[in-house]
């Protein structure tokens, strides 16, 4: 027996009135993969939709040991000493693979997490990148919804998760760490060019003179890479999120680049431009998980998809091919059961 | 009267036999909008589709006034002289609004038009990006068949072109100027992430200084870049369109560049990645197409697309709707017309 689903009326009153246990159904239903589930999440989406839109919205990543949760823990912590609320989301697509490489994240943040003026969310179960990007997408929609008014979304870096957050937030975070030799090194190449602002970490005691130097490279990097916005030329800070130093320091500068985008009109072209991506990295999700769950047709779509990767059916003709099997009428229960 | 179409199998038999006017047919057949020209070029491609994949790709971009047109036609005369055969294709998405910036190929490039080895096609009627892109990419297939070893496509660089050509070519060659000032001026942020290869053109008397000087700043840029391959450290060369002065040497690297590629296995990589990002792309291109041409459902699409926009709906609700839109079947003929 499944557990009795929540109301939509219930969730969305619960939203309004800053439930937690009701952001955390709500968001649970948007990761549901039921096929009602996602009717009802949608029509809650739909309800919600005018109170979206209004958080900060700020991405992180960083390579593995920088020390991401202990600078979002400090960082989450100045923000509420602010007065203000913060939400703490995750995309890790690897986490299905090997059991969640984002483990404990409410362990990870154990301030976040016991503070009424935080929501940690632990990283959804994993599948295909698009899938959870979506998750994570409505998930930050719902987190508006209930009023939060930063959302901070982590990842791990792996493969396209990245440019996947980077679809989903105003302004991406780049965590690095000073070292010995190569002052970069660890910095997944192609990252630059998607950065708002970088921070070096642990740049407190015996680090501190390995920090400057990396904050020195990585300002003479930053300085001949493509411009995202006109209104922002980024930028390289020292933090420590042991220590607490430079936090305030960073917050001021993710306060300035979303305010400077947003004077300058960047903001409205941004979302508009990542709701439109969106929309298609969504329909081609919809398409695949449609055609793939279909017994009648599944095969014919690996075989398309197989002849276009391998260079022996051109994409234009695949394309119409896999149109005209997504339109094909859903047989009839009785020819869809192995058992005939 | 619209002109009797050619027969699939005259078509099939003229590329065969290396007939350029049958490879124009056909070029024309891929560019058509009629849908029974589509189903028969889908029905040529997928049988030419064997013959594909052959041939040299390679992309050439630059800002306007940087000579591209001479150095291509320099390059091909160079690639003739080896004995190989050269088509040369554009994507041009700003040619339908403006009547044609790239104006008069065939004229800018005698040499290549009067050569029986090689194929100047002019550039295809504009349109929206993805279209015109689909049209190019298409075209490229039936060069191969044609039996072309190398096939150049040219774009000005408008808007998202020249991501559309980099998703189709092997090579992605950039041409530069050098200047007095900022000796990087005129070359679009985010393109050099792209490129394989740079050639500073008009790097002939006068010039010459400014143009080693250009290279040099160049090679700067480009040593911080992320590498697209892990076989292959762009670089930057110093040509001249005019006097032919490294045209050989820029034939060599094109040609080092592929063949470090292919043996390092990424090329089949690259291709399957640009084969993949082509479906989902015409996907994308023939739903709004259909939709848009559908009176019953155009509307209500563009409404959904708006609202996504203005961010007042969720990407993940419009998806499911503009789906369920694609998959409502056509009305019947006497509701499609204004005269009921």
């Amino acid at each position: 027996m499944a557990p009795r689903r929540p109301s939509l009326e219930a969730l969305e009153r619960g939203l309004n009135e800053r439930d937690r246990g009701a952001l955390a159904r709500a968001i649970t239903l948007v990761e549901s993969v039921r096929c009602d589930d996602q009717r009802l999440s949608e029509e809650l989406l739909m309800r919600v939709g005018p109170r979206t839109g209004r958080a900060r919205r700020l991405g992180v990543s960083g390579p593995p040991g920088v020390g991401k949760s202990t600078l979002i823990e400090a960082l989450g912590a100045h923000v509420i000493d602010l007065g203000l609320t913060v939400a703490v989301l995750a995309i890790d697509p690897s986490s299905a693979m090997i059991g969640g490489s984002i483990l404990g994240d409410k362990m990870r943040m154990p301030r976040l997490t016991a503070d009424p003026r935080a929501y940690v969310r632990p990283t959804p179960a994993g599948g295909e990148l698009g899938g959870v990007a979506r998750k994570t997408r409505d998930a930050l929609l719902l987190c508006e919804a209930f009023g939060v008014d930063l959302v901070i979304v982590e990842t791990v870096g792996v493969g396209q998760s990245e440019t996947a957050v980077g679809d989903m937030v105003d302004t991406f975070l780049l965590l690095a760490l000073g070292g010995a030799g190569d002052e970069l090194q660890g910095i997944k190449r192609g990252i630059m060019e998607r950065v708002d602002l970088v921070a070096v970490n642990k740049a407190d005691g015996d680090g501190l003179p390995a920090a400057r130097r990396a904050a020195r490279d990585l300002m003479g990097a930053l300085r001949v890479m493509r411009r995202r916005f006109s209104a922002w030329e980024p930028g390289a800070l020292l933090v420590s999120g042991q220590t607490g130093h430079g936090v305030p320091e960073l917050w001021s500068a993710v306060v300035a680049h979303r305010d400077a985008i947003e004077t300058s009109g960047e903001l409205a072209q941004l979302r508009r431009a990542q709701a439109h991506r969106a929309l298609w990295s969504d329909v081609e999700h919809r398409v695949l998980t449609e055609l793939r769950a279909r017994r009648d047709v599944a095969e014919r779509l690996h075989e398309l998809e197989s002849k276009v990767d391998a260079g022996e059916l051109p994409a234009s003709v695949a394309a119409r091919s896999l149109l005209d099997l997504f339109r094909l009428p859903n047989p009839p229960p009785a020819q869809r059961t192995e058992v005939s």
